[in-house]
């Protein structure tokens, strides 16, 4: 039960209301892996610069995250800046500079080639497709990707999803992708791309999911604070697909769509966990527990 | 089971990417009472202008809509005419003539003062707390309220909304009200004001419910087509009121937020129904039974 995740990992500078940090863990292979590590094991391929610290290499591997897929290479890590409205409803990128990231080409360690479940981070849509062709045949394969793609390398992008067996954006994206802003209509678009299941993120709206005819609609869990939105999408996916991991979730799956719907409650909850400390800081205190509890909450909270 | 509802009868002219339509009949409480009139008696009190055609009263009254209190004055109906943006994401108001409805004062014929359920509409709130003075202390009073009350009668406003047992109103209200963008904290403080409970509409991403420390939260319907978003938050305010008032609800009632919850979901079916055709079109050719499907749909679509 190893989730594959290849993702960024990054050093974050975070404006909000609430506060600010600088240089702090972040990229969505951190959020992706920190959340999917409370329900699976992770392989994690991404690439740092020799600047990442002993310090933030633990955090991940304190959560078991298996790094023998983080490669170093001679540079800076992927540095990233962003500053929220007031109403954190809009983020301004102040500062990307790629480092290493600019280089990336993801090797698969040999242990890491069996894993059953792969989730592609949002990278260039050839090295999605690399690392799907360097692993033996998963029986589940979701993809994220964002408008840098859509916009610049649609008929790469068209090519890896494809292959995917669910593909994960948010409503923009999936605006981007469809040309429609009707649920309904973008996702029939987006399984006619290949994916027979589709999820598209709402932010604090929460998330719907199609899989064939059936539709699930997770509203989001209402924040006591929100502190920090940053990888709140990532903490989600990794959320869902680390749960799917850990049932052995694979295509073709008899009643699958109970597994996928409670997947995409507890990315809900994960999403909305990570928003309530900047960067990393909530998802590295997160325990099971606190998830489960908080998945009960949801419940009380979504049931009629 | 009778709920008492006070709000505009309008002539509407409507412009959206689906087409438009001119003088169609409209109002929030026109909107209210058909959405309603599938789960209660509703007794209806609103002006019309000496334009207004019978072919419009006979769609009221052919939902049983007891219109005794619809007040007949010389002049013209109250007319608004808006346009959405492309994306139906924005409302450009062109034209507002009140005509009759500036002078509107609610008169409650006798048979509708023992109401037990009473929904007040959008209107002034002064014309709000006459209405519940002339009624004889109903068991339940629900209200509503636009910016305009919220920008230039808020001392109005909170004298109002003391006396409700629960307010609705859209995110955008209900950040104009407390100040915060947040549910949780928009909705304390909303109760902080007399109502112990507190509905918050997000448009197409459903609404929230508080009520003391309890929480519902209803996704919004994926609409197959939107037509025309006009009246989808008072179908929502009348299918939940209407449901609540066929099942006699009362504050204080034991056991209620099961109540509520359903009454959530009821007002989600019929505000995403309102939306599939242009003013109350949809809604007109409503029924029970397909209310009830989509009820059926909607909890396939949100169980876990």
């Amino acid at each position: 039960m190893a989730l594959l995740v290849v993702g960024s990992v990054a050093y974050d500078g975070i404006e909000t209301p609430a506060g600010r940090v600088d240089r702090v863990l972040g990229g969505a292979g951190s959020y992706i892996a920190l959340a999917a590590s409370h329900f699976a094991d992770v392989q994690l391929v991404a690439v740092v610069g020799d600047d990442f610290a002993p310090e933030d290499e633990a955090v991940l591997r304190r959560r078991n995250v298996d790094l023998r897929g983080l490669a170093r290479a001679s540079g800076k890590t992927f540095y990233w800046k962003g500053a929220y409205s007031s109403d954190m409803n809009e983020r301004r990128t102040l500062v990307t500079e790629l480092n290493v990231f600019a280089d990336f080409d993801p090797q698969l360690p040999r242990a890491y080639r069996p894993a059953e479940q792969v989730l592609l981070g949002n990278i260039h849509p050839s090295l999605q497709n690399s690392v799907l062709g360097q692993s033996h045949s998963p029986a589940f394969v979701a993809g994220d990707t964002m408008n840098y793609w859509i916009d610049r390398t649609p008929d790469e992008l068209a090519g890896a999803v494809s292959s995917w067996d669910l593909i994960m954006v948010n409503d923009e994206e999936a605006h981007m992708m469809t040309g429609s802003r009707n649920l309904r209509i973008a996702a029939r678009r987006l399984q006619a791309m290949g994916p027979e299941a589709v999820v598209i993120k709402r932010g604090e709206y929460g998330a719907a999911l199609f899989q064939g005819d059936d539709c699930f609609l997770s509203p989001g869990y209402p924040l006591r604070s929100l502190v920090d939105p940053t990888g709140a999408g990532d903490a989600f996916a990794g959320g869902f697909m680390g749960y799917l991991a850990g049932r052995r979730y694979h295509r073709g799956q008899a009643g699958g769509f109970a597994d996928l719907r409670r997947a995409m409650v507890y990315g809900s909850i994960t999403g909305s966990v990570c928003c309530e400390d900047f960067g990393v800081t909530a998802l590295r205190a997160l325990s099971r527990e606190a998830i489960e509890r908080r998945f009960e909450e949801f419940r009380t909270m979504t049931s009629y």
